[in-house]
């Protein structure tokens, strides 16, 4: 089943909730808020959580479309103060301009912070038909996304003297996906704990494929400068293990994650999800180029 | 009664809430937290809230004091965004550095995104003993919070061509005042409804004041520079209605708040701490500065 109009439409009306009339709301920040969220994007975390609320019997499908809706706020917020002069002073975002390049940086930083807000304010309205999840779903949701463990962690870790490495990548990439399984869960009325395995591995799986692509793949090919890891000295899955080893423990991770399921209606399809993101995680181009740099050494 | 104590407490916890432990999580981050939370400040607006709480019979003092840390944690995150070069590139904050000033933009970036976060998280936690109040809090304290109505909309009016100053002076100062009556009252169980005139007219009050002090007290009295709105041609209170009209309408204000507060166990108690602020607004030497600037006139 394609989630894409689902999560389109969830996403859709949660930014219409912050978007008040002509007049009555600052409107540049409002047109900002549509920027940041509609400008294309894979949707793969809501994907994920509303893949395992589905697995679950998903019996309260509002609220896993709100739950699917804030995670993705979340992200595209992290996403507009990432890209900001301070970070990583990025003109470009999926080939339009950043939001402080098209709103400017005051703009920018309020675009952010309504859309974290936005998120909590998703969850608290639909969370009314099932308090209990509806609240569990905000704790959840901001373990991921605050400090100490969450995305807000993760950046955190760059601007520090000394990075722990693992907990580094938990909270910056890893945090999102956990919170995409277990809200999953949780909005289908299921504990979330049985869920972060599959949550952790799904994104250890994005890091060695974000590695292997930085390695790999040209900038035309991806949008952004290519082999960036290199230059900067930046720790990697290539440069650790080489191009094959890397490969290997991409098909390693995605094994365990499909392992890690747990016993659910749904497991069967959850598995054969997990595999679609694993091929296309893995696209032939990058198969061939691994193929090509391993003949090479 | 002293409520500061009880507002301290509420908020030390729910800062260590967000300090992981060392090695494990970004310390200057972390650092960074306290410093945005622990520098003084009047804690007006918990006050606020746990008065009206109290004034509504306060059955649940534990979620009382999770609304009253949360909010405080929003006005600390606004603090520390609007602190930041890209607003009012303000180096100090309370005669300390402000947080990108002690810590770099891009920690201050990531602190005032981690205590909004926060604030969601500690209302979720505490809500748990009663869940449909729990998520009434967290809907109204992200209303008064993000857009398009919120502190984030007041801030975003800065970025228009065209002000609409209702609804900038509503969402900037009013937004938070209206989140203290009203979560106090969801917190004791009570409908917020009838508490949101006695928030907006205190928040009125609070920015007349200001405009008062800013067009009578000294730099050296309000530790920022005097007479901002009459330089910069803001639209303010004492320019439209002279110091002593501004003086008359900031006592009208409160009469009508103190006239507003709903029927309630603690009314008269209530009605003293609006009083009480009333005369910390109109101090002594504000009250013979205005004699003084009327009879120069």
């Amino acid at each position: 089943m394609d989630l894409f109009p689902r999560i389109d439409a969830a996403l859709r009306e949660a930014v219409r909730l912050a978007q008040g009339p002509d007049g009555e709301t600052p409107q540049r920040l409002a047109a900002a808020l549509d920027h940041a969220t509609m400008s294309g994007g894979a949707r793969v975390r809501p994907t994920i959580l509303l893949s395992v609320a589905l697995a679950c019997g998903d019996d309260r499908p509002g609220l896993s479309d709100a739950a699917a809706a804030a995670l993705e706020l979340i992200h595209c917020a992290s996403l507009v103060h990432d890209d900001l002069p301070a970070f990583d002073n990025a003109d470009l975002r999926r080939g339009k301009p950043s939001v402080h390049r098209a709103y400017g940086e005051p703009v920018a930083i309020l675009a952010g912070d309504s859309l974290i807000v936005l998120a909590f304010e998703v969850l608290a309205r639909a969370g009314i038909i099932a308090p209990d999840r509806g609240l569990r779903l905000v704790c959840n949701l901001a373990q991921r996304t605050g400090m100490p463990g969450g995305i807000c962690a993760g950046q955190g870790w760059e601007s520090e003297p000394l990075v722990n490495l693992g907990a580094y990548h938990r909270a910056k990439t890893g945090s999102l996906f956990v919170a995409a399984t277990q809200m999953g869960a949780i909005a289908a009325g299921q504990e979330p704990e049985p869920w972060e395995e599959l949550g952790a591995r799904i994104g250890e799986a994005f890091q060695v494929a974000d590695d292997l692509k930085d390695a790999l793949l040209t900038e035309a090919e991806t949008g952004k400068p290519a082999g960036q890891d290199a230059v900067h000295g930046r720790p990697n899955a290539v440069a650790l293990m080489g191009v094959q080893g890397a490969v290997r423990h991409l098909k390693d991770i995605l094994g365990g994650a499909i392992a890690s399921i747990p016993a659910c209606p749904g497991e069967a399809r959850l598995a054969g999800m997990v595999r679609a993101y694993a091929e296309r995680m893995t696209p032939v181009n990058l198969g061939a180029q691994a193929a090509r740099a391993t003949g090479a050494k």
